[in-house]
Formats: C-alpha cells, structure tokens, sequence
C-alpha cells in the first residue's frame, strides 16, 4: 500500500521516543563499572535491603504509560498497537515538561483481571503507572485494583488528570466572576472516566452536591431511573438529592456552569436557557459538545480541550507535575489532597492575570510543573503518604 | 542505614538510563503535530493497517530486557529489584553498541505462566523479547513458549548470547591450531541453560556428538543415570552414544577442548590430564573454574568471561549485533541460520590476526555490531523469517 504522507507522518516515522544511558560505556573500566564485574555489588547492596533500588537504579524516575488501546482519544477501542502513538507522545511529555522518564506499555489484552495481572508483574520496573485511554466502566476497578496491590502511584489520567485542570480552571472563572464553588449550579454532560472523577472533585473542591446534576445519554442521572448501576449508581448517589429527572435540556435551565466531558452534541437553545454570566467547558476532542462560537453567544467564559482556542483545559497541565511531585516526594499513591493541591497550583499560575480568555495558563507556561510539582509532594507529606526512606 | 559507598555505587546512582523525546516539543505547533490532534490521524492509519506500527512508532526498535530476577549473574535467585541494575546496563550496551532502544522489564514473579501471561501482554510494545538471568530449566519452557505466541524475536540470552561467542572462540581456536571442530574431543562442564545452548549449538556448527561429554555436578551425563530427565536427558541423547560414566575428571582426559560454564571449581590435576594443546574456556564470572594461571600451565589457548584477562568471552560481542540484524531485517524469530551466522562474524573478524591470546575481538571492537547484524540480517533473509513489511 501507499504510505500516508504529510507533516504529522513526517513527524511520527520511526517514532517519538529513545532510550539512552546516562552513563559513559567507553572502555573497560566504564563497562567494569557499569556492568560486569562491578554491577555485583550494587545488586548485592539491594536484595540485602530492596529500598535501595529506589537510589541505584531508574526506577525512582521511571513510569509506565500503560493503555489497552480500548478508548483511545475520540478514536474509540483501536487496539494496543494503534494507541501507540498516543503513547509515546504521553511519555515524550513527561519528559519534556517535568523530566520524568517514560515508557509506552501497550498491553495484548482488555481483560481486567489480565490487565491487572500483567501490570503487577511488570510493576518492580517503574516508580509509577499512568493508566490511559482505557474505556469506562473497566478504568475504574482496574486503577482501584492497581493501587491496592502496589506501593507505588496509580492514577488514571483520563480521569483524574482531567478533573484536576477542570477543577483549577473553574476556579479561575468563579474567582473572575467573585462567585464561590459553593454557590455554583453545575451540570457535568458525560458519565465516563472523565464524568466521573470530575464530579467527585468538584465534589471534594466544595461544590455542593445537591447543585450538580450529571447527564449521560439517557439524561439526567438519579437514583430512581433504571438500570443505574456502578459508577452511576455511585453518581446518583453523590448529586441530585431532589431526583429530578429529565433530558440534558432540562438539567441545563438556569445552569451556571456547564462541563461537557461526553464527545456528543449539545443545542444552542440548551445553552442559551443557561443562567446569565455561564461558564461552559466543552472539552469533546476534537470537536466541542458546543461549538465555541455558539457557547460564546451565551457565556461568560468558554473552555474547550483545544490549543487552537484560549482556556485550553489540558491533561498535560497536570499529569507531568503531578507524577514529578509524587516521585520526588517518595509517595505511594496520589491522595485525594494530591489532586486538589495541584489543581490549586495550576489555578494560581493564572490568578495573576485573570481573563475570561485566560482562566488556564498556556500548556507550554514553563510556571506551571514547578509549581504542581511543589504543591503534589507537600500534599503527599501531609497525607503521610510518603515512604520514610 | 549507611548507604554503601565507592565508585561503582556513584556510577549508578539514579540509575543508568533515561528516555528522551527525538522530536521537537517546543511549541504548540509541535505538541499539535506530535501529540493531539495530530496524533490522531497515526492512530486511524495504524488501526487500519496493523504493519504501519513499525512504521509510525519505536516499537520497530525497542526491545524488552526481561528477568524473573532468577539467576542473576552468578549471584542466584535474588529477585526482581536486585536484578534492575544489571538489566538497566544490559538496555546500556544495547543502545551504546547497536543503537537499539531497550527497556528493563524486572517481573515480580517467577512463575512460568504468569511470566509468559505478562511478556504476552506487553508484546505489542516492543520489536523483541530478550530474556536474561532466568533460572534453568524454567528459562527453556518460557523461551520456548514465548517464541509460539509471538511473532517478534525471542531470545534468552544466557543461553544463546553464550553460545555464539563460545562456538566464536573455538573456531578461531580450532584455526590457530589448524584443527576442524569435527576433530576436538569437547567437555562441556555445566547443563544449565549456558551448558545446553553450547552444546546444541556446537553441535549444529560441526562438533561431532560421539566427541561430546557434558558434565553437570553429578559427572558425565549419559542416558543410563538415574534421575536423567527434560533437558538433561535432551544432552544425554545428543552426546556421549557410549555411555560413558564417570567424574568429570574421567571426562576431562585426553579431551581437547574444556568448556565451563558451570560456576563450580575444577582441580589442575583434572585439566593437566587434557590432550597436548588443549583450549580451555573457563567461564565463570567472577571467578574461573579454572584459575588462569593455573590453565596455562597445561592449555594453549585459555579465555574466560573476564574483562582483565585476554580473551574475554562476553555476550556483549553477540546480542547487540543480532538483535540490530534482527530488527533491521523484520525477522520474526531469531533462527539457528543466525545465530550460527553471528558466531562465524565474530570470529571472522579476530580472523585477520589470530593469536593464543586474541581468539575473539575486544567488546569494544567497533567493527563486530556491524559484522554481527549484516550476518545476521543475511541469514534471516535466507531462512525466510522476515516480514513482507
């Protein structure tokens, strides 16, 4: 077949990553130090005391980004190999932004007890594991499952990564706007991985439950409608304490915010029965639930998943800082307070010149993975969930 | 603790390797070419066509350093974190010598299902599996079994990696002395993985098996003895059609050529019973089974895998060449038209100038990777197991 061409494929042939020692091999004496006959001794020092590999081998800076390839970006379930490039791009961040090493693990398999059985056994390898792109409701037991066999960070960034960006930026518009989370109406459009994590945060942040209403595509979620199980189940029970019921139309009638994590199509006549000043975060990638010009004729503030618009709400403002924090800091998960920590720090990045088009900072805002990267580790310390080494 | 200190401890601190981007992440154009929404027209391309992942991503030149942490060097079972440090410099040589990526895989189990269940399923990640440090006979069952599943070169390396730069050295030995390998009586002292890959392979290569003895700690294997069982009694049957019994001193007289790789000590009055220019390869790292000093009283040509001594028998002088040639090439599987076809470039390029002391290139020699790979490359086209990519 004729191969695709174009700048993307240019950019993408042979891949995106290396492995590189860091270490000179030049001579006898390098590879006597490096490898054999020297290499003895400092596997000797670990399995006489395991915590030493933290300090002699890579692991203490090396994550897994591990995916099944089965809800890859809006793609949907393309297997381990088409997900690669994701992959790979994933880890090229995290070391670009917060020089945290990275490596693509796509696994042959999307079956949760396997997935779970083969990262367990890879685990010793890495200080880390970046779950990604794996489709709800599997994502949820499988990151739970994870972490309470392993001592070292579990953290789904399709959920979590998208909840704490979310989170500091709906912040940032409140603040611009002098409005509490408190006081905020909110509906979250999407009941996945991103649905989910984003309404327990929010949740968490202050936002009052009984103000939240979560959609899926059969409406508004509540504990009377049938078939609510799992994770809806686990929704139903945290928002809408009234029971209402309804389609997204009705959830958004006097609205203040709007948080589209679905990938469907929402109408202007929905958006447009919002409250006066609405902030809306249509996050579908790569097209909006509302196109941005649409949102714009009804909104205060509009956020989109998109670099080529302002308010980028963007994984990548958190899932480099957030890991970098969690290594640095020796922390065996990320707490709850780890997330809403980093969700502060990318808030107060943008705090000093806040705009309705800037209530985020820029992806490439060199501030940024410092910043979250400080907060993360002090909120690990605090939540004692640091190992004493 | 006090953590142990000295230069081989520094040489490794933080580890010995690290992942880097190869393209440009520098501002929003590149992170929309590399990463989202770019990316995303790769992944359609490779869901659509399979192949077009060695195209597209690294996976064409990553290959997976795996260990059970097993039998590490010659220090035994001392589990996954302990092994780190030798896979971390094992992924080293690789890019240092071959520029081939390579990632440390350390397993937290031992158990051969769940081994080849986790390798399986973190296949799609990688071009190749290169086992190491996995205990006998164990190592044989989970080679065997990962090769059928896979269609990516599998490849233990302390079987194979050894047995090509023995069948190397004892070619240009064989040379220097103007003697055929049909002729040389051998002892192979160890049936481990190390004593069955030399074995088999000094057999394909022209060693006659009616010349062959194969010693482990009980004496001569022979298909009589009790307890002879899976790859032993494989020895038995390939070797030794005599039936011959007896220590491995009885073994050793008026043989040609010693072949350790056993770990274990053999007494001067055993080597001193050889034929007249014997060739012994003592093996055993640190220590030679055979003091060298003590071997050349009674042997012409002595090599051990020691890095102080002449004649340094090291894997390094095969896996990163075979593994460059068997990527290069889209093999499926490394074959023993291969592996034979490394050893023959090795020796051939001691060939020029062949000395007692100079019977296999330095580890640093920077013309053996390219020598091994195009051989290698060759043979896979021979043998018909390249991908019609």
């Amino acid at each position: 077949m004729t191969p695709p061409g174009g700048k993307v494929f240019d950019r993408h042939r042979g891949g995106k990553l290396a492995v590189a020692p860091t270490v000179p091999l030049d001579d006898s004496d390098d590879l006597s130090l490096a490898y054999t006959p020297g290499v003895a001794r400092v596997c000797e020092a670990i399995a006489a005391d395991q915590d030493l590999v933290r300090r002699y081998t890579w692991v203490s800076h090396v994550v897994a980004v591990v995916t099944d390839g089965s809800a890859v970006l809006g793609l949907g379930n393309i297997g381990p190999r088409a997900a690669m490039p994701v992959m790979e791009g994933k880890a090229a961040l995290f070391k670009r932004f917060a020089d945290v090493d990275a490596v693509p693990i796509c696994l042959d398999t999307q079956d949760p007890d396997q997935i779970v059985a083969a990262v367990t056994a890879i685990a010793p390898s890495f200080g880390g594991i970046n779950l990604e792109d794996i489709a709800a409701p599997r994502c949820f037991e499988i990151e739970r499952r994870l972490q309470a066999a392993l001592d070292i960070p579990v953290f789904h960034d399709d959920q979590h990564g998208t909840a704490v960006v979310v989170l500091a930026a709906l912040r940032n518009a409140a603040a611009l706007q002098g409005r509490k989370l408190e006081d905020l109406r909110v509906v979250v459009c999407g009941a996945g991985a991103a649905g989910v994590a984003v309404t327990t945060m929010l949740l968490a942040a202050g936002v009052v439950g009984a103000s939240v209403l979560v959609c899926d595509s059969r409406g508004i979620i509540h504990t009377g409608r049938d078939g609510v199980t799992g994770q809806k189940a686990e929704l139903a029970a945290m928002t809408n304490p009234q029971g209402l019921a309804g389609d997204l139309r009705a959830a958004l009638r006097d609205a203040d915010v709007l948080i589209g994590v679905s990938g469907g199509r929402i109408s202007e006549e929905a958006v447009a029965a919002m409250a006066p000043d609405a902030i809306v975060f249509a996050l579908a990638n790569p097209t909006p639930e509302v196109p941005v010009k649409v949102a714009r004729r009804h909104a205060a503030v509009v956020a989109t998943g998109r670099s080529d618009y302002p308010n980028q709400i963007n994984n990548v403002l958190a899932f480099p800082g957030i890991f970098r924090g969690a290594l640095t800091a020796g922390a065996t998960r990320i707490t709850e307070g780890m997330k809403l920590a980093a969700a502060d720090a990318i808030a107060r990045v943008a705090a000093d010149d806040l705009r309705p088009d800037a209530i985020v900072p820029s992806p490439l805002d060199p501030r940024v993975v410092p910043a979250v990267a400080e907060a993360v580790a002090g909120a690990a310390r605090r939540d004692g969930v640091c190992r004493s080494v």
